[in-house]
């Protein structure tokens, strides 16, 4: 039996990393066996590449290289991590995953769709999540959140109108591929926003 | 007008660094710019990503996780220094390249061809060398030189016939694109090796 494969995406201070958490909680509250993770990153080998992806100038990194990098990582959270855990039963809840490269190096920095695609299908052997929840946050309010967490990494540092792109990427997610993605009105309160993923993730249990 | 890009190839201990001292030495001497620079590497970026390329045990990469970082450093190596420096005019002259890709990650682990063409083609913007020298020596021979350097890479760790098809894969550049590649034999003596190259370069001066 194959696990199920649950990926959250949004903009920066959307809540990701909270609902995460509470999903995975719900989960295993059903009795199932739960990997709890992240990109970039996720393995020792990810979490290396991590470090060089999100550390520095705005500008350490073309989109290109940016972008490689990105499926360097990924392709080694999925061959060791990802893709083990869901042949044995296991669900997969991951903290960003294919819909953040589609926005932030697709719509946010410019690199073509069709090369993003292609990226994917090489680095994970063409693994999409089963269910992807697009945590949906007004780009000032969301900026407003980051900056109360305090230090800024290279991706909340970029202007120009770059997390405005980026936001209407990850609705464009939700139009593109509504069997898959779906869009949680993050604005809420933390239990609010829990229900309305929970309703989205329960028939996957069925 | 463009400058030339001349890259040399070979396996461990073939003597690559130091003919390409050697012939940016004799280009220099001939009056131009030339920029001497090497692979993984060549820029404050790339040399980043090679720290995790060469570093580590045998194994902590997959070929296809590796392939995706070499290619990430060759991206920002090619964009920041190779075109910029052909662009105005200077000659570079670059110790492994693409042909180390298809030996390496191609013939030595696996990676099929078309994926690590397309790789080249997205990272490098189709960026061939001008004219690519392939130092070959015996393997054993190589192998016994790079043990007396010290301390052994990733690669040079690395086992199971890996080095036999690696240097198969050079030899294999050589015939596969014979206007480009030439084979130099690496056996002899450095000044003779030097005289070898000096004769497949003086043409690209006219």
């Amino acid at each position: 039996m194959t696990g199920r494969f649950i990926t959250l995406e949004g903009g920066e201070g959307a809540g990701k990393s909270t609902q995460a958490a509470l999903l995975v909680t719900a989960l295993r509250a059903e009795g199932l066996e739960v990997v709890a993770t992240r990109e970039p990153g996720g393995t020792p080998g990810a979490e290396a590449i991590r470090a060089l992806i999100v550390e520095g100038d705005p500008d350490r990194w073309s989109a290109l290289t940016e972008l490689l990098l990105v499926n360097a990582a990924r392709a080694d959270h999925v061959a060791r991590l990802i893709r083990p855990a869901l042949e044995r039963g296991a669900w997969v809840v991951c903290d960003r995953y294919v819909d953040s490269t589609l926005a932030y190096q697709g719509a946010g920095k410019g690199v073509p769709r069709e090369a993003l695609i292609d990226q994917h299908r090489l680095a994970t052997g063409n693994l999409w999540p089963d269910l992807t929840l697009v945590l949906d946050l007004p780009v000032d309010l969301g900026e407003t959140r980051a900056i109360g967490r305090g230090r800024l990494d290279r991706f909340e540092l970029t202007g120009g109108g770059f997390h405005d792109r980026v936001a209407k990427a990850f609705r464009a997610s939700v139009v593109d591929d509504p069997a898959r993605v779906r869009l949680i009105d993050a604005t809420r309160d933390p239990a609010s926003v829990a229900a309305a993923i929970w309703a989205e993730v329960e028939p996957l249990l069925a």
